[in-house]
């Protein structure tokens, strides 16, 4: 399995709490020692660090931890092999474009009959099930939407109900963004939290590390972080329910089902 | 306009020293301030550090250069913009797929009449002349090998045809590469030198900085470095011709029209 890591934000806000405490997972507290990587969104573009080492003793992981890139949106993943050998083409986050944007994807799961899946004219590059249904999931977007629809809200809808038939072959979670939206989806592990002003002190679950936002921050600051299981031990996550979407923009829920589920929150 | 250096290889080799001399020309020894980016390949996959601040003080850039990461194939460009702001999203490299391989392409010059190309379902996400004229060069290729065919040079003949079209609009200078192969094309400004036994020392024009490849090589290792410009002053550099193009596989000549030309050399 492999876990998770997205922000969006509405004022260009740098990850390295949160990174630090993701990447003890690859390797020191957590297994995922099968690569990693990151995409910070940039306006329409997007800078990509990736490592098939494991992160927690990464160079560039250092890199990335110690030069703060600040964005608005945010994919991290880190590995644990299941389909598909440890390689750089096997590493999320994967990116694609479709109409005239860059659309970013990690994937926590797996999945069984994938195979059958028509990509289109998207081809995976390297084995894994995730990069199939990322490919099969921009190619039936494209098909749907052939130019990008003015209400991007029924376009996430859309994309969720995909995502209900990719849960029937297994286990998915995942995150989605084209630099604008940032679009969580739940199968069984996915927890988020929107940080805003008054703020407190968060420290790391993974690591000897406290940060007061109140320090970092200015009033006007809405910043959400999504992960696969809580990073911070004093703070409040919504655990996401089975089949459960959200999509942020600029920090704020801009659409979800999550009316149709028991809201829940853990710390 | 723009400075473009490639490699290919037939070992894993780094680029660090001839990438220590092309930064320089980002802002120190030449004007091309206005972003760079490399793309290292490692089997299908690959790794791109891409920042649209000048090379000469970039953070990452002293990664990259501090940092050896070997490759096969490399493509890497710094930039002085003319069509498109400065932004990530018009930063080259730039990356697509087709045929389930990632292409990575990188342009030096200036096209006029070029916003008619019709790039079909390849949509530019910047605002370059340079972008776009990728996606119609990728658009041509898919539209005319629907499939990846058995001979790759027959490819690359066809790509250099599709070049003269769009070196009637302009400056065209390029590489391309999917990681195993590095093309290029040339219409005024592309200079190569492919280093094999016995090696010698070199001595960067850009930076004071000699090697001795004697130290740093095996007898077997075949590398070529392509740059718009010669890197070096104590060495031949092939120098090409308008409309010559040149296909690298291993370090070693794979595909070309040079016959054509009447061959030169620098030093």
């Amino acid at each position: 399995m492999c876990e998770l890591l997205g922000m969006s934000a509405n004022v260009p806000t740098d990850i390295c709490f949160s990174f630090s405490g993701l990447i003890q997972r690859g390797g020191k507290t957590g297994p995922h020692r099968d690569g990693w990587g990151i995409v910070f969104y940039e306006g329409k573009g997007f800078r990509t660090f990736k490592d098939p080492n494991p992160s927690c003793d990464s160079k560039i992981a250092q890199l990335v931890q110690s030069y703060p890139i600040k964005s608005c949106a945010v994919v991290s993943h880190i590995r644990q092999a299941n389909r598909g050998e440890v390689s750089l083409e096997n590493t999320h986050p994967f990116t694609r474009e479709i109409w005239g944007r860059y659309w970013t994807y990690a994937h926590n799961g797996q999945l069984t009959g994938y195979e059958k899946l028509n990509t289109g004219h998207f081809k995976p590059v390297g084995e894994t099930d995730s990069e199939k249904a990322f490919c099969w999931l921009l190619s039936e977007i494209e098909q749907h939407y052939p130019e990008k629809p003015e209400d991007m809200s029924e376009v996430f809808a859309f994309i969720a109900k995909r995502c209900d038939k990719l849960r029937e072959l297994g286990v998915f979670n995942m995150l989605f963004s084209d630099g604008d939206y940032v679009m969580t989806y739940c199968t069984n592990n996915l927890h988020w939290i929107t940080r805003r002003a008054p703020f407190g002190k968060a420290s790391l679950i993974d690591d000897d590390m406290t940060v007061d936002f109140q320090q970092e921050t200015t009033p006007n600051d809405v910043v959400t972080v999504i992960a696969t299981q809580p990073l911070t031990n004093n703070e409040n996550w919504h655990k996401m329910s089975e089949g459960e979407y959200c999509v942020f923009h600029l920090g704020e829920v801009y659409a979800t089902n999550q009316d149709e589920f028991q809201q829940e929150t853990v710390s």
